[in-house]
Parts: C-alpha cells; sequence; structure tokens
C-alpha cells in the first residue's frame, strides 16, 4: 500500500524541539529563524531528512513555514490546512497565522517594533521568496541573514538524505534522446545570449536527461541540481551512489558527474550570463553567482515550456497509461456498484481497494498523488485526506468524491469521479449537472492560437455562475509524463498566463463544495491538439482543442439529462461510447456489464 | 448633417509641406522629427489646429504618426489604414510601415545606422511613449530631443485653436456636486501620500467639474489642463473666454482659474509627490516636474475609476438617452423594411437618414462618433467610414452593419444592428446566428466580483470558435455619460485587466468579418449591476450581472432559430418582449405595427 492512513501528529514533540532551537537562535546572536516546509528543490514532497517544518512543529501539510522568534513562534498556513494545523501542533506554543492573508514580513514588523536580525537558510528560499520578503521589510530595523540551518543544528536524529538508486528512462518512451534536449536548449541559451543554465528542479533534471529516480514520493525524481552549459555539455551534482553503471552509460561522456558539495565550486567558476531561475531556484545559488561576479540572467528554467510540449511518444505513452488506469479505476466503480448502499464501507475502504485495483495491473510505480476520497461533508474539503481519524462511512443518499492516479513509466494519470451512494438528492444533482456541463465546455473548445488559460477558465464556470455558485480553486493544472502531477507553466486558471500550445497535458476539473454538506468535482486529463480545419472557418485562423486521455464513465445517476443542451448531450454520449469501445475489451465479464450500463446513451 | 461624406484627400499637397519640414529641421540641427496624429490631450479627435499629421502627409485617420528624415518620411499607422493611407498620401514621397508590427526605435535603427537627433514635441507624446521609443533605442547611437514643434513652425495658415464656449453639465444628471467629487478624489490623494494630481485627460476635467464643451467634434469636452490639490481645490487651465458668468460661478471659489500658458509655471511650484498618469499625460509635464525637482508619483488618472462607476442619475439619464435613441432608431429601421429590396439605396442615404431620425426627437447635441454604415464587403471592413467615393449600393440578398450613436445631454449611445436587404444567404444567417448567441452569452452572464474583461471575453466567442472563426476585435469597451463613446479603464476584451464594478457601461458588440465578403456585429450598451441572489447559490459570494439598456430590434430574418438553445431563445424574446413594451408607446402607428412584427416571439 503506498497510501497511509495514520496521523502522524504528535503535538508533545514540538515545544522541547523549539526550546532546543531557541537555545541556537541565541548562541548563533539572532533574533529569529523561519523554518519552511519546502527543500532546496521546491517540490510537493519533501524527504524525511527535509521535513524540518514537520520535526519541529508537527504540522504535515504540504505548503506553510514557521517563523521562531524568542517570544513566540507564528506558524503560517494557508486556507487548506487551517483545521488540520490545530489538531497537529501545540497551540500553547505556536501561535497558527493565517496566509497568505497576513504577510510574513508585516507580521514580523508587528512582533518586533525594534528590528531584529532574522536568519533563514538560503537553500530552502527561491531568490524570489526573498526579495518579497525584503520588500515588505523595507524601511523597517529587521534585517534577513542568511546562514547554516539552525534546525539540522539540533536535529539529532536526523534521517539520512535519501539514497535511492535512479534509472534510465527509455528513448522511445520519451520521444527523444538526452542529446537531442541538451542540444535544444543549448541553442536557446545561445539565442538569448547566455553561457549556462543552472537548474534546480528535480523534475527538469529528470526530463532533460532521461532518467528517474525514487527521492521522494510519489514523483520518480532524483534530488540533483544540474549545470547546462551553451555547449550542451551538462554538469550533474548528484550522490554518487545513486548512479550506477548503465546510468553512467547512459549519460555519456557530454554529462560530467560530481558529488552535490561541488555545486557552489563550479558556479563560481562560471562565464555568465547564467540563467536562473528566480520562481524556483535557491537564493543560496543567486548569492554565489552574485558573490563571484558572475552576471545573472534571471529567468524562467528552460527546460519547462519544452517539458510541458509533450512529444508524440509522450502523449501514446499516457494514452496507454489512461487505457491501463481507466480500466483500473472501471472495475474499482464496478465493485463499488455491486455493494449495497449500506454496507458499511468507509473512505479508507475505498481508497485501499482502488489502489489495489491499480496495483493489479502489474504496472503501477506509485500513485500519483494521496487519493482524496471524501464522504458527505468531507467531500466539500478540496484537499482532503482521508485519516484513521477523520475516516466516514459512507451513507445511502450521499456522494463520494474520489480523486486519484497512477504513476506509470508510461504516463501519469489523475482523475476525480463523484460517485452517488444510493439515490442522490436534488442539490447534489442540480450541482454534479452544472459542474458536467462546465467540463463537457472545455473538453469541447475549440479556441484561436495564443491563449493562455486565464483567457479560457471561465468557460467551465458560466453554468455554475448562472445559479450563483462557483469554486475556489483553478478548472485545471498542467501534468508530467512519469514525472510530477502538478506541472507548469502550463495551467487552466484566472492565473494562467502563458499560451496553451500542442502537446500540452492539463486537468479538466471543475467542482462545486458546499461546506457542511456535500462536494462535487469531476476531472479528466486532456491534450492540446491541433484542431481540424472546418468548412466555412476561417482560413487564415489556427484553431486549438483538446482532446481528453481521461476514460472512465460518468455517473449517470447524477445527471440532470433534461437540464443538458444537445451538444453536451452528444458530447456525453460520445464519451461514453469511446470509453465502452476502449476500455470494455479489457475488463472481465463482470465488470464489463457494468460498464455497458455507465456507458449507455443518456 | 454631423457626419461628412467628403474625400478630404489631397496627396499633392504633402510634398511641398515635407520639404519645407526638412529645410526646418536641418535648420534646428535634427536629423528627423516625429508627427503623431494625436494632440495634447491623447483624444481620439483632434481639432483642425492640431491635425498635424493630415497636414503633412494627407492622412486622416485617428492614429499613426510620421518620422520624417532627410532622406524618407516613413508613415507608420495600423491594420484598420492600411487601404486608406495608400490612396490619402503621396506614395512617392511617404513610406507606409507596418505599426505595430515594426516598431518605431527598430525603424529607425535600420534608417539611421550612424545615429542621429530625432526631435519630437514633448506635449504631443505620453511619457510612456517616450519611455518605450528610448527603450528600444538603448545601444544606439540616436537620441531623442524634446523641443519645440516643427510643423508649427512651418504650417503658415494654421487654423486658431478651438474657442467653444464651454457649459456646465446639470449635477441633477451627474448624480454628484463637483464640490462633492473633488473632495473624493482629493481623500484618495491623501490617502495615497500624494500633494496634487495633474490631470491632462479633457474627459476627466469634464467629468470631476461637472462642465461640457465643445473643442472637437464628437465629445462634449473643453480643451484644459488642470490640477487637483489635495486640499479638493483646482486650478483650470484654459483659455479664459470659452468660460462665461455662469460657468465661472458653477465653478466657485475652490477652482481657480488661469491660462493654459500659466500651467508649466505653476507645476514648477508644486508640493510633490505629484500625481502624473504616465499613460495619458504628455511627456512635456513629466519633463517640468523632474527638472523643478518635484517628485513624481506616476499613477493612473485619479478620475478614470470613479467616472466609469456611473452615478444612479448618470444611469437614469444613460436609460432615458436610450429610449429616446432606440425610438428613433426604431423609426429608421421601419423605414428602411418599408423600402422595396432594389429601391437603390446607398450607404449615404442610410447614414443620412439615421442622422435624421436622431434629430427629429429635437434631443440629439452631436453623433457619438461618425456612423459606420458597410453593405456587402464594405461590411467587413471593421472601421469602415463611407465616403462619397466608397459609397455602395445596397443589394438584395446582401446585409448592412450599421454602428452608430448620439450624445445626448443625459447620455451617450452606441448601438450597431445588421440589417438584411431582402433575403440573406445562409453564411450570413449562419455567423450572425453564432455572433447572436455570442452577445446573449454576455447580455446573460453572471460572475463573481473581482474578474476582469479578460476573464469574460471568451464567452462572446464560444459559438463562433466552435465554427472556426472569430473576430479581431474586443467583445466591448467602456462608455461616457454625455462624453467619450469609448472610455477606460473598463473593457470586455483580453487587455481588460480592470476588475469590472456596478455602475461601469460597456458595449457588448461580438461580431464576423469574411474579408472581400460580408460583416456582421451586433451591439447593444449594457450596465454591470449586483446580481440578484439566487436560491441555492452561494451566500458568501457578490455577484455581478449586466443589464441591457439598448432597446432596438434585432433582425429576426437573419437568426437561425434551430440552432439556439432554450435559453437563448427566451432570452431574445424577453429582449424583444422589452423593447415593444418601452420603445412601443413613443412610436407613430405605422413604426409602431413595424415593432410589434420586429419583437414578436421567434
Amino acid at each position: 500500500m503506498f497510501q497511509s492512513f495514520a496521523t502522524t501528529a504528535r503535538p508533545e514533540q514540538g515545544p522541547p524541539r523549539l526550546a532546543r532551537l531557541r537555545e541556537a537562535l541565541a548562541a548563533a546572536g539572532l533574533t529569529g529563524f523561519i523554518v519552511p516546509r519546502a527543500d532546496a528543490h521546491q517540490g510537493e514532497y519533501v524527504a524525511p531528512a527535509d521535513a524540518r517544518l514537520a520535526w519541529l512543529t508537527g504540522f504535515t501539510g504540504s505548503a506553510g513555514f514557521c517563523i521562531v522568534l524568542p517570544d513566540r513562534a507564528g506558524i503560517f498556513v494557508d486556507g487548506r490546512y487551517r483545521t488540520q494545523l490545530r489538531s497537529q501542533v501545540d497551540l500553547a506554543r505556536f501561535t497558527p497565522v493565517d496566509w497568505p492573508e497576513t504577510r510574513p514580513g508585516d507580521w514580523l514588523r508587528a512582533a518586533l517594533p525594534e528590528g531584529g536580525r532574522i536568519g533563514y537558510d538560503p537553500w530552502l528560499h527561491t531568490a524570489r521568496e526573498i526579495e518579497t520578503l525584503e520588500r515588505t521589510l523595507a524601511g523597517s530595523a529587521i534585517t534577513l541573514v542568511a546562514g547554516r540551518n539552525l534546525v539540522d543544528a539540533v536535529w539529532q536524529d536526523r534521517p539520512p538524505p535519501p539514497e535511492a538508486p535512479a534509472f534510465v528512462y527509455p528513448a522511445e518512451l520519451a520521444g527523444q534522446t538526452h542529446d537531442e534536449k541538451r542540444a535544444r536548449i543549448a541553442e536557446t541559451l545561445r539565442a538569448a545570449g547566455q553561457r549556462a543554465a543552472v537548474l534546480t528542479l528535480p523534475d527538469s533534471i529528470a526530463w532533460l536527461l532521461n532518467i528517474r529516480g525514487a527521492d521522494i514520493p510519489r514523483i520518480p525524481v532524483m534530488h540533483a541540481f544540474a549545470i547546462l552549459y551553451d555547449s550542451a555539455e551538462v554538469t550533474l551534482f548528484a550522490a554518487p551512489e545513486k548512479l550506477d553503471a548503465a546510468l553512467r552509460s547512459h549519460l555519456g561522456p557530454q554529462v560530467r558527474l560530481c558529488p552535490p558539495d561541488a555545486l557552489l565550486a563550479a558556479l563560481r567558476t562560471l562565464a555568465g550570463p547564467v540563467r536562473v531561475d528566480p520562481a524556483t531556484a535557491p537564493k543560496r545559488i543567486f548569492l554565489e553567482l552574485a558573490g563571484a561576479g558572475v552576471e545573472i540572467a534571471p529567468e524562467a528554467d528552460p527546460c519547462l515550456l519544452p517539458k510541458a510540449r509533450k512529444t508524440a511518444a509522450e502523449i501514446r505513452g499516457m494514452e496507454a497509461a489512461h487505457l491501463r488506469d481507466g480500466a483500473a479505476v472501471a472495475r474499482f466503480l464496478a465493485w463499488l456498484d455491486a455493494q449495497p448502499a449500506d454496507a458499511g464501507l468507509t473512505e479508507i475502504d475505498l481508497v485501499r481497494r482502488l489502489e489495489d485495483c491499480r496495483r493489479a495491473t502489474g504496472a503501477l510505480r506509485d500513485i500519483s498523488f494521496d487519493t482524496i476520497c471524501g464522504a458527505g461533508p468531507n467531500g466539500a474539503i478540496i484537499h482532503y485526506r482521508v485519516t484513521e481519524e477523520s475516516n466516514r462511512r459512507l451513507e445511502p443518499g450521499e456522494v463520494v468524491v474520489l480523486d486519484s492516479g497512477g504513476q506509470y513509466l508510461d504516463g501519469t494519470t489523475d482523475i476525480t469521479r463523484t460517485i452517488a451512494i444510493g439515490t442522490p438528492g436534488p442539490e447534489e444533482r442540480a450541482a454534479f449537472t452544472r459542474v458536467l456541463q462546465g467540463m463537457i465546455a472545455v473538453s469541447r473548445l475549440r479556441w484561436p492560437k495564443g491563449l493562455a488559460g486565464q483567457h479560457l477558465d471561465c468557460v467551465a464556470r458560466t453554468a455554475l455562475w448562472q445559479a450563483g455558485q462557483d469554486y475556489d480553486h483553478g478548472t485545471g493544472h498542467g501534468v508530467g509524463c512519469y514525472l510530477s502531477v502538478h506541472e507548469g507553466p502550463q495551467r487552466l486558471s484566472r492565473l494562467g498566463e502563458v499560451p496553451l500550445e500542442p502537446g500540452m497535458v492539463l486537468s479538466n476539473e471543475p467542482g462545486y463544495y458546499r461546506e457542511g454538506a456535500f462536494g462535487i468535482r469531476i476531472e479528466n486529463l486532456v491534450v492540446v491538439e491541433k484542431a481540424p480545419a472546418l468548412p466555412g472557418g476561417d482560413a487564415h485562423r489556427e484553431m486549438l482543442c483538446f482532446r481528453t486521455l481521461t476514460l472512465v464513465p460518468i455517473d449517470r445517476r447524477l445527471i440532470d439529462a433534461d437540464a443538458l443542451g444537445a451538444a453536451e448531450r452528444a458530447w456525453l454520449d460520445a464519451y461514453h461510447r469511446s470509453v465502452a469501445e476502449r476500455i470494455g475489451p479489457l475488463l472481465e465479464p463482470a465488470a464489463r456489464r457494468w460498464l455497458d450500463r455507465a456507458t449507455r446513451p443518456l
């Protein structure tokens, strides 16, 4: 079982650790220290050795930070985590702060009217983060001091860093060799007059070099840094024991291997301008380059866009993964539907069974994130993760939001289905139908090339808006290919400023959440494609469209068919026909009978 | 008749004037000089005294500029004006340049590899314009030299500046006295720590002081500058002869009058920070303030947003204007429909008759812009203005795009209807129906407060997109109240970044244009309002909606009713019912019978 349901919170561990940190603070001549959740690679998951925020405070959420001062310790978390925080930390010692509503700089100014010296570990904060904080502190007597990590200094039984071996990602699946990728990005650097780029995101490095790893859960990457030169050569900074002979041979002579602690010295020898991404790279990189007088070109990681534009081979891999995953999810749904409504199943039972169905494919490498399975009111908690304590029994008349995905060698999946337990109520059906209309509107959309997610996001919402409803998250995020299930820069949201391009994979997941009552979300993955020309269409206008990758029935019991327009009904029937045709042959007779019923026309 | 159909182009006048300008250039020690279309107030219309670009080149379009060098004169115009340009200027002496595709800085770099000194009149260029140009020229040996206007120096029979008297705009129509407005904006300045604001936009000044003028066609404003102090006092810089005793009494003791040439001296005495809008204020203002060491706060004109949020009185005025204007347009349409399809009417006949209908209301102060009346292929020219030469006879089977508006004391109108002459073709009907679907989607839209035009624009386009079609203009612009028919910052377009707020008036005008064949556009004005709460809607979510102001039938002969959804048909029928109920009582029996037919349910 990949997923765990344990409640790891042990609030009593925090206070003695906090006391030790404060001693170190005083010894270092600092007024305070910032402990972020992030590691040097800014990913969604951290290794146990990097779980400093959880070690210090008990809080295990995926974002947030703690600012420790002599007389108080503010723990900053966003709306998703406010309830969880209160059960995980000792509230007598840690003060919850609503973030981003309260900016850390403003909180510090209020806490330290006389000023002070606030330490931070420049490996764990991006340059932009520190810049923003410095801007908020301008004019105060508070200074930020980059230095060694004081948590590491007092964390006695700190686990070792991850040491999982890396492995080759086949060029047949990637669709390009790493020689080709390095040559292409080097060309980008040369065109911009940049001599090198520093890469600090593990999935950029994994993509660039066609390798994968297992240093953190859910995302198959290796912790590493890299320098890509405009000659297309790469220096890879990674623990040597992770790289076996096969991998070294795959990397070849153009990729030089160095231990991670050689990075800073290598930075100092670079000829500028050197491209570094201020939004993702550690402040430490910037400090070292600036200290050595190396010119910095602050620009986005050059791998982001090429990685987002999937190759034909990657799209084929994603399709294969979705076929396999769709069959597994269909088997799960067939099983669930065969249970009586009062069977007493819980959220955890569903998560276990679903993971079992995926494992039974024989191809599951990991789940792509911890499954979100929320029944009744738990479904309204957008980032809910069930634990033994929160676990809820499914009651007839409720709906369950089930958001999950698998990591397969050929692709990454992410699917949400909302399932009726017994006969759903009219409010649930009405909201489900409106969410479905939004999801269909995105699925059917064609648009002229050049538009970004912010220009398209609203098509998923207008049906809800007409009813005075909405959802407080984006409509879709980018998805990697056997990489992170959340990848940028493409996104289908008000914040998406990058034009969508053919080959980009995104989720299409509108929802609706009524606090304390129920949640709805329907999610398919889609890939951007050139839209075929239409008779009567503008000849000079290049149009794009989405093609849906996910192949799993949508619960017909939750659809108010009369509320759908003819084009919406036609889309759904065609989708279900395609699901039946493509998933059906993979299923055993009982599941196949279920599929035939679940996919019949409205 | 406000509108003229004369072709004013006299290409032969350009060359001798160009020669005189080049002599002045040499005498001034300059390599070149920039002649923009704009005046110091950056509006859409200029007075004859400010028509420098037209005087020099013959080109009469509403945007563009000419860069005169010793050996060439580049005339930069955008896509709207490329055809018109070729008929208006002497192409042996003036070289058309595609703008903004070719940036003036790049053109200058190519033309002057050795560098040079380029003069410009800093009154006629905004600070942002000069900043952008300077950025493109960085690293070249080309320098920009602010100085006196060399066109004015050689323009011997230059007309005098406009001297139209200004007049009071009644506070009952404005909904606020100018005391209230000044006090409110002064409060904004104090909150931002700004000591004063320099106002250079005539419609900001007209709005702020509840005055109107007649210095330029189509927009009832007076040319003036103003300084608003954080005390709510104003110094108004305008020609004294424009301000009679009644107006002076209206302005009262808090508004000090000064001649325009006192402005620069007044700027030098200001205490900073002084707010000036780099996007709209002349570079000259910035140079003077900087030269005097006055701190500048570069920020948007503080009147823009308050002016855009119409008061209840202004909205009542806009409604009254639309009722009156709607009846006038309905009379026109009834007349047009009574003509046989082969009556031999021309575009100019329609423009005249429409203006006559508006004049017959007895309340028309001006048309709000030159009527666009394009039959058949002329309808595909988005900014077409008919002249005696381009005038086209209406042919049966064609459609006519008629985009027009009136300036009334209580409000400004802007309406487009596309009208079938005889029986329309299937392509025209299909495109019209899709444009109508977009227009209805905007009309029916509800959305959560906080969204800007860029987030909503696409709802007007998805029906066209599904057919591979689109239109290359925004969906809507802001509209003033007895001010400019185009006002910012609100807009319904990919460029609209300002959240829409209750009271803002916008146009809703999707279209479709097939070059050489036909054009379609349907336009109503709408006002943003708080949407009434709905049962089942999110209680915490404030929703906004549009209410339609324009009341004129939409041509039913062009609608493919089967292609509309039930909600779309219901909207159109309800709209037509409301048009009949509200316009009907104002019409004479024959026009009323036409209206009843034109507004019957689909």
